[in-house]
């Protein structure tokens, strides 16, 4: 499929690496008995939702309640949605409540100021509202530090008017299988011990998802980045350059020195995340290149040797995080052998921020 | 005002900052006779271009096209627009001449790809385009590397059907005004010598602004950031907390320990941009307090002693760099002492990439 005649920058999804991309893991996910919650920041995307519920997902995550909105909003198969947040304030609860009235939801909590918020706003609802205790098994973000806060909490939403205690959730799992094992079977074992079910223990990740089966104890899934894939993952050796679908098509707009090239993509496209790597991205087909500064509007590509592109060149590059780049375009290239021409689909879940 | 209510995250821009801001460096260019074309990037609002036209701005830059057309159909005041950047392709120069039949354009160019494809859109339209040479004066990024090539492909512009020569651009100017003014004197005298004009000579940047006038061969500043400020800003000295118009709104979802604190705004708001800094920006009233991490909506704070803070506190930040969080946000809300209430605007101009 040629690209040529689009107006760069452009961020391209293959469908097809994307399609093989969800049967991969999902394979792997039946193999082991665990269900697979994919979360959508990465596609944003109500169809590649379908995608993944198709090939077997039990339902989505979503990381706002604005971006559960969007993608509820964009597919009537979206049936079940766990929101990985604590979810507070007024408007907010408001907006819960109408949610919870369209699909199966659960949420999150690590606090008793956000169980009483969510408490107050489902005790005079006609269905209570699941929440899964978040628990740091390493990361230091959010979530309660022990299985002990855990066993706490899970009795504070099972007390609570309006709430019924869902399970456990964890992410990111930095420090492996072994330490959600570890902390998940000492909270299960203690609140199972307090007469309270732990329905649902998930955990979340693309690097470490193919070890997901080495914590027994867990249930589900929430990959992300699995379904494009991006640099960070082929330099942890997650993936190949071959399963990256989302790349940013970008022109040779100035080749001001014979080892230099400026492109139209700067990181309002590529964004600054950089992940732990050095540079702004891989130059499909030219390790010897390095994106080695980013401006708004503006990507410096530098080689080793003589860059050997010339003004007008299009240049395909696998970004460095795929999810935020989606999140940086009203709308995206998605071409497949399936379809006569690439197709512009709108990402519907972008800039949801609230 | 008070911003309780308001739905978190979300970014505040304070008009009567940016409004101090706008006149603090119009006095210092009227006062050295330098012309003013602020760069819309940063606030990409069409009612604050408003603002710097009536203070006394000659017209604007924006530095993609699709910028400039968002910009233009905001406000009919928008009468004089520069495009900072080298514009290639069918469907961009099809664009561009629309542009042109609308408003005073210019635009640059560092190469005779760009200025061939210039001149065959142009060659037939009623109205020449403008376009000045830009100039490298340091940066490596776009840009000629000699006063000779701008001698040359200042002639080629002035040969070029449909084009004249508008005069030179640099940006940005890392090495100084002394940098400008050695390559700018050098390429004006060659260009004149050889029997050409160079009506204007651009530069720009805000965190140089104030020493402006020591390139006087400049005739025209670009500032853009300066209209909000930002912490890179404030760390280089060029201004202080108090004149930072453009802070984001953010709640405490979760205290997970007595020296951390997780707010609602991450990398999707505040951006990975680090402009040199350490941390993701500055926590207004909390000297004590680093954003260590963000992921896409999780910010995470940690203080040298206690938090202090508790779940459901607002925090405002003041972000490392302002300009690509207005991109990241469809609506802001912009207070002012003129205002009964906080107002809601829309940024029209985020997201055009192309």
């Amino acid at each position: 499929m040629s690209f040529h005649g689009l107006n760069t920058p452009v961020v391209l999804v293959d469908l097809d690496i994307a399609d093989r991309n969800i049967r991969r893991f999902q394979n792997y996910a039946d193999a082991h008995g665990l269900k697979v919650r994919p979360h959508i920041k990465t596609h944003k995307l109500p169809a590649i939702a379908e995608m993944q519920l198709r090939a077997g997902a039990i339902g989505i995550t979503c990381q706002k309640l604005s971006e559960a909105e969007a993608m509820i909003a964009g597919s009537p198969e979206i049936r079940d949605v766990l929101i990985t947040y604590n979810i507070l304030g007024a408007e907010k609860l408001k907006h819960l409540k109408i949610l919870a009235r369209k699909v199966a939801l659960s949420v999150v909590a690590d606090n008793e100021t956000v169980i009483d918020g969510l408490s107050s706003a489902f005790a005079s609802e006609p269905t209570p509202l699941r929440v899964l205790v978040e628990c740091n098994t390493g990361a230091d973000r959010c979530g309660v530090a022990s299985p002990e806060e855990a066993l706490l909490l899970a009795h504070k939403i099972a007390a609570a008017p309006g709430l019924v205690f869902g399970g456990l959730m964890t992410y990111p799992p930095v420090n492996g299988a072994e330490a959600v094992e570890s902390f998940m079977m000492q909270a299960k074992a203690r609140i199972e011990a307090s007469g309270l079910a732990v329905p649902v223990i998930t955990s979340g990740g693309t690097p470490s998802m193919m070890d997901a089966a080495e914590a027994p104890v867990t249930t589900e899934y929430r990959p992300g980045t699995y379904v494009y894939n991006d640099r960070s993952l082929v330099s942890r050796g997650a993936c190949g350059w071959e399963d990256c679908a989302l790349t940013v098509l970008a022109t040779v707009v100035s080749v001001p020195s014979s080892n230099r090239a400026i492109i139209d993509a700067g990181s309002k496209v590529l964004t600054s995340d950089l992940l732990g790597l050095s540079g702004y991205g891989h130059v499909v087909g030219r390790d010897d290149i390095v994106i080695d500064q980013l401006s708004e509007e503006h990507g410096r590509l530098v080689a080793d040797g003589l860059i050997g592109l010339n003004v007008g060149d299009q240049v395909r590059i696998v970004p460095n995080h795929a999810c935020v780049v989606s999140n940086m375009v009203d709308r995206l290239v998605v071409v497949s052998d399936g379809f006569q021409q690439p197709e512009i689909w709108p990402v519907v879940a972008r800039g949801q921020i609230v």
